[in-house]
């Protein structure tokens, strides 16, 4: 069945059946310890060991430079839009945190950090119904930091480059973004990203965060589980981790390094989304609203010029093995996604079913 | 090799052979959707129906009342340690939290606590080296909870009956505990559990909570992620929980009442940890130091008369395929860990292993 399906769900989202094979075939029994890797001590050495090599893939793919700590966390990003303002409460002192609102998660982000900080927009593109990004951003010597969501998963709007803050800290929510493409770490502050779309299963969470941050006094009542430089400095281990899922995301960075890393990851993924686009702006049925220079390689919502049949494409869709188009629930239509463990032929076959649901 | 081995392990622990063979099974291929388990929408139909199941399963097993809130969380007990206070904050104010202090785990929480709210001591055991319950407890009108930990995963002590605290909200960490034997949630207020012992893999968080305590006033910068009544308002869908995790669970709840529910559990367990007992207490060679009305079903530690030989023992028993019996760090030693997935059989094959080595 796996083999006749293509699943286009914005996340949880697929992973390389390649990756999956291989946690299958040893699921009971790994490294022939008679044992599943979900049963083991994070501390022990097999664990570690695990734990290192991930790590170490993930600096290998990203070039992540060495003074940058990468941690492995709980919570989803959305724990993380309140464990940055948490985090660096004292930069935040006497300054103000900037928000780009590029849609509804960059807006969440702002919404939360302002019960910590205060929190203020410095460029939307809410004039634009959020089909463009902003024009004009409003930087300043008073902003501790900027954050911005590189790709807003539910619109579709994507920062094709990263956007120019001089020294002011920049802060990312990379969830639907990492991985797709190479990124310049050393322009970051910090990036986080929810696993669940090009890294691993849902549970886990990656901070990449440049250590003189770290320094930073944070809020009184921040949690011990979401302090970066507790987890620094306990290897990520302050307590029981994610085990499985940070396995899983081992696999798939070393599925990523075998495929060519981020540099061939990201000329698969302009292909894939190009193709798509193309297919969509040529169409007299379907309609992307996003405009061209903002648009998503990770996240292609659209939707039929005669909205009424949107119920039959998606079941005609999916009669033809192609799983979670539908859009998200706040915006309805449909939505593509795209991450990397979809193959070029599962864009193919996409195209396909638009092509005979139109002409049907 | 699996069927050649017992894993003894603390946590993360060993899991149901019959349930991680279900879980590969479907791996790839999960209801014949052709996809995984771990690759669809949290909020698709088919995993909401999961996620339910898994609630519903649990509170069959554990009889929870229809007044309590099961709650799938993420962060560990630990991230537990610093959510109840910030979420009874309210309940706290011109009054106590109190806490009982057994050992490592709930001296962390106590310590933790005391963060956020006026936090005290009700109970200790220290002077016994935590060999024993603590004797005498000071409750007063004053405390707005009692927190304690019915189990000491490291220690090896745990409560054999729910303490009388009377009319004041009782709150445990029953992450070593939980599902070993019938408990009367009633009795509580608040129960949490890390998943790694006896629900599931690591990542995933139980709380089970009454629901009128969801009315106290929060800390102001509890994150939402932490937050009890957010979670049940929205079904424990806030964010992007850890689905796989989650499935897991119900499974092994599902393994649970197929293997005749707590009651049976109980039994089984309260066999097994007592044999095991006896055998050391009869033992010229081991030792085990708890009392015996405090001693764990779950956690056993014990060392050998002679520590010079642990090293020998550890290799010993992996050579006959008992894994993982190395003692918590801070206590060396040695420590069985008899979770509801350890067999009957497995702590017969321990026993025969100690009695192997003591001849040797």
């Amino acid at each position: 069945m796996r083999s006749q399906t293509y699943n286009f769900c914005s996340g949880p989202a697929t992973l390389p059946t390649a990756v999956l094979s291989k946690a299958q075939a040893e699921l009971l029994d790994w490294q022939k310890m008679g044992v599943s890797i979900m049963e083991i001590s994070h501390r022990s050495p097999e664990f570690t060991a695990v734990a290192k090599k991930a790590e170490q893939s993930l600096r290998q793919l990203m070039s992540i430079p060495d003074d940058y700590a990468v941690l492995f966390m709980q919570g989803g990003a959305t724990q993380q839009f309140s464990g940055v303002p948490m985090n660096f409460f004292g930069l935040c002192e006497g300054k103000q945190a900037g928000y780009v609102d590029t849609g509804i998660w960059s807006r969440k982000a702002l919404d939360e950090a302002g019960r910590y900080v205060d929190a203020r927009l410095v460029a939307s593109s809410k004039d634009s119904n959020y089909t463009r990004l902003p024009e004009s951003w409003a930087l300043d010597e008073k902003l501790a930091y900027v954050h911005y969501t590189p790709n807003e998963t539910i619109g579709g709007v994507e920062f094709p480059h990263i956007p120019d803050v001089g020294d002011i800290p920049l802060i990312a929510d990379m969830s639907s973004t990492i991985l797709s493409r190479p990124i310049d770490v050393s322009k970051f502050a910090l990036i986080y990203a929810g696993a669940q779309k090009n890294i691993g299963p849902a549970g886990l969470t990656l901070v990449i965060v440049r250590r003189d941050l770290l320094d930073a006094t944070p809020h009184s009542a921040l949690p011990p589980t979401m302090n970066y430089r507790l987890f620094d400095e306990n290897d990520s281990m302050l307590n029981t981790p994610p085990t499985f899922g940070w396995y899983l995301a081992w696999l798939i960075f070393d599925w990523l390094i075998e495929a060519g890393g981020l540099t061939a990851m990201g000329e698969v993924n302009s292909r894939k989304s190009a193709r798509l686009y193309n297919y969509l702006d040529a169409s007299d049925v379907y309609h992307n609203p996003i405009h061209p220079e903002a648009r998503s390689w990770m996240n292609v919502p659209f939707v039929l010029k005669d909205e009424s049949r949107n119920a039959a494409f998606l079941k005609f869709a999916e009669e033809h093995g192609l799983l979670n188009l539908k859009g998200h629930r706040s915006v309805g239509g449909m939505r593509a996604s795209l991450y990397n463990a979809m193959p070029e032929a599962g864009v193919d076959a996409l195209i396909d079913v638009l092509t005979k649901f139109a002409e049907s």
